[in-house]
């Protein structure tokens, strides 16, 4: 029989591809979603319950009675997320939802953390073990549910790994997000202002995310584990990857916009556990990635251009 | 118009006695459990509601709508509490309640930690800026649910103090806890078995405890704050007040019972906020509140021997 998992946030930018990695790898597939979207992969069993209310949280474990547990549901909305009070009612959520699944005999889950759980002004790459120190409210969200779901898993025998996510992008990504930004913008004749961007991240293809949380609920690992390229590149450099990739660098107006008072010069994660201990590579580079992320910005450009005046 | 407090736990140890000082400090007082006792004293107006329960929760709030907060509920049942599960689901209640309680336009609250939040190896006495390492899963959920709602609160305006209690003792207590359950064999003529009790602790009595948490809600005092005596005693030195108290160290077999392995050596409390920033003294030294909590079994014994024949 095939392994029977419960895939959270099933609809978001991550869950929806993570979907078809796990039913490639053999798994029996239950999505849930408070909307289930449509169309879905095939091979896909959809339930629908809002996991913020304790009763179709338990109906929902009672119906899909899985070994194995991805939780990637969280509040999400862009920019909003890092201060939204909506991450306390997840912390709720979670933590129950982790209680309640090792109650219900779970054996395995999978649970997506975050960057901004680390002291961002700690040494570069940031290991696993690094000094924690969340800025944002999310940050402090995640961190605390991270500390009560793996002291309760250990009590309780759950097989539990924390997948910290750093920064993506892909086709589908919200345009209020920078690469999604920057594309549709150029792609529709449109100027891109963005900062100076000098600021160094980790990007990361939400393909190959998505195929890193299936890789990893998919073996034994445990504990915290990072999943990003390891890959420091300036903003700045991966803007210009998407002009380039638009062929319109002329409409981008790099430093018209002021840096953010806090940002951090640099986040980036060590990848050693995910590399050597899951075995996980990505597929895409940034350049191949932003790329195919332009097209499909340029696909919607197309296809809204036969209703829309508005897009050139 | 008396300030109004919202009172939770109220039927616990700690929480009947906190009613009592909050009217007396001139508070409006709505206390809730889930089976309010009686009799009660007068003054406090009682609500029934399960915390746990989302809409319970909100409906009481409601109610209630009150600008302060003591949230005193949590899972206690003794010896368990160290390592249920149940603290889970009380991580997740707390956070959705400061959350609530803010949403409705709350003011100011104060909440109940515990010393278990420390690392118990760092250097005596434990000041609020401790390194925190809680060895417990209680100690791990009152250490994440902290971590949310300090930041929470700071972000919406709400004035939060957080009060790690120590230990403690008093009449009406477990008598599955130390002082009361060697107060009860010995006043009741049985053995009492201990370990060597070489132990370090930090003891303060009940309604000092109760004293300290109004005195807390009552300024405006905010971050962390432990709530205990500052005194360093050995637990053979409690366990021999309670002998003499009794008048029975003749029943006191100290050394045998085994040390528990992972008990630390000492466990005391730096008191310089509480004192100097919240101006707290307690009113019980130890000798005389061990004194009232033998006097209190005795008058049980004593009640109960019109009853029992088992009693001598």
């Amino acid at each position: 029989m095939n392994r029977r998992v419960l895939v959270t946030g099933a609809s978001g930018f991550i869950g929806r591809r993570a979907l078809i990695e796990l039913v490639a790898r053999g798994f029996e597939v239950h999505a849930v979603a408070r909307i289930p979207p449509a169309p879905s992969p095939a091979n896909v069993h959809w339930h629908r319950a809002d996991l913020l209310q304790a009763a179709s949280r338990r109906a929902l474990l009672a119906e899909v009675d899985a070994g194995d547990l991805l939780h990637l549901a969280w509040y999400a909305e862009p920019g909003a997320f890092w201060m939204a009070r909506e991450n306390a009612a997840w912390v709720a959520a979670t933590v129950c939802l982790v209680d309640e699944f090792a109650a219900a005999g779970g054996r395995r889950a999978v649970l997506a953390g975050t960057c901004g759980e680390y002291d961002w002004s700690a040494e570069q790459p940031l290991h696993e073990d690094a000094l924690l120190r969340p800025a944002t409210f999310y940050g402090v969200c995640k961190d605390a549910t991270r500390r009560v779901v793996e002291d309760l898993a250990e009590r309780v025998g759950v097989s539990l790994a924390w997948a910290r996510v750093f920064f993506l992008y892909g086709p589908g990504e919200n345009e209020r997000r920078l690469v999604s930004g920057v594309a549709k913008r150029l792609v529709s004749g449109e100027r891109a202002q963005t900062s100076a961007g000098t600021q160094r991240r980790d990007f990361l293809h939400v393909d190959d995310v998505a195929n890193a949380f299936a890789a990893l609920l998919d073996c034994e690992v445990t504990g915290v584990l990072n999943i990003a390229s390891g890959e420091s590149v300036t903003v700045r450099s991966v803007v210009d990857e998407v002009a380039q990739a638009a062929g319109r660098p002329d409409l981008l107006d790099i430093g018209a916009l002021p840096p953010r008072a806090s940002d951090p010069d640099e986040i980036v994660a060590d990848v050693t556990r995910l590399r050597e201990e899951v075995g996980f590579t990505p597929a895409w580079t940034l350049a191949d990635g932003v790329r195919q992320t332009v097209a499909w910005w340029r696909d919607q450009a197309g296809g809204r251009s036969n209703t829309s005046s508005s897009v050139a």
